[in-house]
């Protein structure tokens, strides 16, 4: 009972932080995304076989790379010229809004921004439960992990607006039935926009960067 | 600094409930495994495929499932005949030593029983600070996770006795390399015992389940 009451303080003050982030990113015109998955679900692969279409029609998009250790995912980043910041948590199993709001005087000296994707540390639990001031949660899960993971994990399903299921390639050589993986999914949240894809086939990778465009578009700046 | 020492105290009090399980498993000769993983790494699949191995030469086992939500596991094992408890942590994103203490009266009535398999809440992060009172941890990635998942989450890989690398046949149709992934988890933990399986191939399987079964038997009891 006493450590829930230390757990809701922590995500009281975390929801502080957010929302001072999410005013930030609105005052400058910027879409902040939280990408969040498994480790090894293929949200670094996405980001790389997006880059091109986001990059297209001057949008300006930058990168923030979430990880206990390693500046690995950065420097893949990195050598695309998408510029790209490391957060290294040491033991915590997500990034929180404090995190996110270090790198807000490096977030506002990228001019013309529109897009910033913040990739989470790899979980599919407590990314749910912090709020970094993104606009929206977009979950990737792969097709590798078995169609049943939106009923075991259900509250990042719940709080995520658009579900992409990678590693549509494996499917052959997989168990996973996307008809079932998508009667879970939207069990647990009605609106999840679902999107297929590969980063080997490039299945699904440009309707996924469009909606990404069209929400930075849309919010101008 | 505050939320630093709240976690130590959390921690030290979790220690000291995993030291009375580990007394009461070390009491009645049962070997605890502690089993890691990534959501849908296939540790349900690989305790289904090694069950017929360890029930071998009156071996009797037990399984623990933990889960967010659902009993999907449980019921899967339970469809073997082998005794199955399920854990449902809510929102908690790892067992703890108090959800087994709760188990141990159930552990009890198991009769002769040798080798207790606590399948863990599917994640790499903070499984490694929470002490069940297991005797050995036991990791498992698959192939389509990628082979700097060592490097990405490396306190539950320096936390292990085992690494299961699971999913093999996976192999041809991903960029993993079974060299560099082992490489990677032994510059971390160079003590550590690596198993390649296949839950749809068998590879590996009888291996590792005897391993599991020559820790049971040298326990005696």
């Amino acid at each position: 009972m006493h450590d829930i009451l230390i757990e809701e303080r922590i995500l009281a003050e975390n929801d502080r932080l957010a929302e001072e982030n999410r005013e930030f990113f609105r005052q400058r015109g910027v879409v902040a995304i939280n990408l969040i998955s498994s480790p090894g679900a293929g949200k670094t692969s996405l980001i790389e076989k997006a880059a091109p279409y986001l990059d297209r029609d001057g949008l300006k998009f930058a990168v923030i790379e979430g990880d206990l250790a390693t500046d690995i995912d950065s420097g893949r980043i990195g050598r695309l010229g998408v510029p790209v910041r490391q957060i290294t948590t040491g033991k915590a199993c997500h990034l929180d809004a404090h995190n996110i709001s270090h790198l807000l005087p490096w977030v506002d000296e990228q001019k013309k921004l529109k897009l910033l994707v913040i990739e989470n540390v790899g979980n599919m639990v407590c990314p749910a439960e912090y709020d970094l001031g993104e606009r929206m949660k977009v979950t990737v899960m792969s097709v590798a992990e078995g169609d049943d993971k939106p009923l075991k994990y259900p509250a990042i399903f719940a709080a995520s607006a658009v579900l992409v299921i990678n590693k549509t390639d494996l499917l052959p050589h997989t168990d996973f039935s996307m008809k079932a993986a998508r009667e879970n999914a939207l069990s647990i949240n009605p609106s999840l926009k679902v999107f297929e894809t590969s980063c080997r086939t490039g299945q699904g990778i440009e309707e996924l960067s469009r909606l990404l465009c069209s929400l930075a578009v849309a919010t101008g700046g």
